[in-house]
């Protein structure tokens, strides 16, 4: 129909329009004033605590503690349970966060602003690999690492942005697309071409050499630092595409780890869900399957925009890490994405296709018509609280996710 | 012959087992004790002032000037054309130098430690792009350049290396050809990879923070940073591969802008000379091959160990900038190589070529069977001196420097 094909290439046009700078880090309660005491938000689409699974309940029990509403984890369990701490999706609030996705009032977010069209969203800062809270990590050693991002990284970061003037961040997507990453999970070079603009301002905002030594080491040991970035960048971008009048472009993806739910812009703020598929991928050592929580968290915000497991023909070395096949796979992905998409990103290109831009705009009709699910590439949690990482793979977004949308979709248009 | 092929064998066993760690940046009078008063080391085999082109002697009348040992670049002129100015080519003293490849007294140098054969080697820092010595730049502004580079640059970047205890260099490189880097042409993630390693050690050892971010934004905005450390890198490589009897590998390629030489393992340090070629390639807006010198530099060290040219498919994005094709022609370049080479290197592979490893160990004998000359992305020098940078292209050895080693390899050998 005339009317979708319009309302779909505005939908695009408003992704490619945006201009995304990140521009500041600040306290969550600052930036968002309406997230109250016991307040917690969370990955996906709404959910109570008796479905919740068993990583996201580990993280809200350590997110509780961290926050002092209860002295233990037992306690934040119990206090959880009861009703007392209210959940809301971070999408609610302009926000975003990867696999249980916390956020609570007192962690330092990061804020991306959408210059072209005003609006800002924020991401938590990336914890680093290993037993943190976006896996449902929750021990003191945890809590801990919160805690140095709440007091030194979060404001120091914060200062050295706001006197940089802001990281644009589509140039650094694009050359980060001729370096490899696609930008879910192999974040390796745009960590470093961040870095390496941020690290001049970090000198001349940190007055403490042995602070700044550990700020610098901390950003530059962790590859996946990015990540969080460019799921604010996504929501930010993703944002000004909403609620066209007849769009079947979709303007969120993600995952609660109990149910997969999407946006599509002619819909406006409806949730199509369904419950979340068992990523295929690689275990960790000592772990298998039989282990692995189903697929979880708002980072399929960056799949939205074209990159993840729709990039992965510019990072044919993220393929073995996700067992997704050999590197010559990894153009496969991306062509069968772009079945599923109305158009190709002009800035965002991939050297190895010939820099064809990366598939952006997933029409929820063609995903109903081709029967090809969106493909992501993600991290996979331990299904007990309080583990981790176990592995990572590809998920596929589930298709009654799609179903639903095209009929609501097209009873909002009349259509039989 | 059997020799020649164990021979060759041993040496690419050389090139595989070396260790490379960057270690140290210290004065070139420091490192090289017998680098003299009015001793000037450059790029490419022996060479007299007569012999030497433009940019060749904008930089020789550059750094007499920066020594002090004339008070223009007229004086200096006319001091290298009295023959009061030692010309002796890098490779002689254990250093290799970029396009002129200036080394006196004064200048830092850095120090790569092959920690598996216990030798060393040497190459300055680099400048940046625009008009620097290396394309024959000798102004003020390029001279103000080097003396940071003396005064603060080089004696910060030593502390911090000695105090990080070394860059071990073989996995940077693995990491940066999954990156889009070739280590010529293309060293936008090696750069960034480094810095963000050495960036808390610069912290904790530069107490001006003024100075710091300085050196930080210094490193971090030139894309090229990395290309002398893989020079010095290569050079550390090759030398314990020299004088291996009967092999009919490689161990130098290098350029004056006039000549270019080789040497062969089974020769020792014999040249191998003839006249340099013309690049292929793109020029910068505003100059066309009429300006441009012919090739130049030590740089065509980095193909000797399999990088550059030789790595082309791991960097599709710098085949445009070098003006060699489409992206898929990168792979294509790669494969020629392969045809001149003995072996893929295991730790040094390529994504996009399903890991296959680069091709290293250049047979003088396959040069000449196959009439395949190794190709070597190079920057393209104006051939004024004072001018600097006007594009950069693909440039091949002269076949007659490999048909002469043959030659005096087979005499050698008692072959007729």
């Amino acid at each position: 129909m005339r009317i979708i094909e319009e309302a779909n290439r505005e939908a695009v046009r408003r992704l490619f329009d945006g201009d995304p700078v990140l521009v500041d880090v600040a306290p969550a309660a600052e930036l968002i004033p309406s997230l109250g005491e016991r307040m917690l938000l969370h990955a996906g689409p709404p959910i109570a605590w008796e479905r919740m699974c068993g990583p996201m309940r580990g993280a809200v029990a350590g997110a509780v503690v961290f926050e002092g509403w209860a002295p233990d984890l037992e306690a934040a369990e119990a206090l959880a349970r009861s009703g007392a701490v209210a959940f809301r999706p971070n999408h609610d609030f302009g926000a975003v966060g990867p696999m249980t996705g916390m956020t609570t009032r007192s962690m330092p977010l990061m804020v991306v602003e959408n210059r072209r069209f005003g609006n800002r969203a924020y991401c938590a800062l990336n914890e680093g690999l290993g037993k943190v809270m976006r896996f449902g990590g929750n021990d003191a050693e945890v809590l801990a690492r919160l805690a140095w991002l709440r007091d030194v990284l979060g404001p120091a970061l914060g200062e050295a942005l706001r006197a940089s003037g802001g990281i644009a961040l589509k140039p650094l997507i694009a050359r980060g697309l001729a370096m490899g990453d696609e930008m879910h999970q192999r974040n390796v070079a745009c960590t470093s071409l961040f870095l390496r603009q941020i690290a001049p301002w970090l000198a001349r905002t940190v007055s403490d050499r042995e602070r700044l030594a550990d700020i610098l080491a901390f950003i530059g040991g962790n590859d996946q630092f990015f990540l969080n970035i460019a799921m604010a960048m996504g929501k930010a971008l993703t944002d000004p595409a909403r609620s066209i009048e007849g769009s079947s472009v979709v303007t969120a993806m993600c995952r609660n780890g109990t149910d997969f739910g999407i946006r599509v812009s002619g819909t406006g703020d409806t949730w199509f869900v369904a419950p979340v598929e068992m990523p295929q991928g690689l275990y960790f050592p000592g772990f298998s399957e039989a282990d692995a929580n189903p697929d979880m968290g708002d980072s399929a915000i960056v799949e939205t925009v074209g990159l993840g497991g729709f990039a992965m023909a510019a990072a044919p070395a993220v393929v073995g890490f996700v067992g997704a096949g050999s590197a010559a796979d990894a153009a496969v992905f991306t062509r069968s994405m772009s079945e599923i998409t109305v158009a190709e990103n002009p800035e965002w290109t991939i050297p190895s296709l010939d820099f064809a831009g990366v598939p952006t705009g997933i029409d929820v009709r063609l995903v109903v018509e081709t029967g090809i699910a969106p493909a992501i590439n993600t991290g996979i949690a331990h299904k007990k609280p309080g583990i981790g990482q176990v592995g990572a793979g590809v998920v596929r977004a589930p298709m009654a996710c799609f179903t639903q949308a095209v009929r609501a979709l097209a009873e909002r248009l009349g259509v039989t």
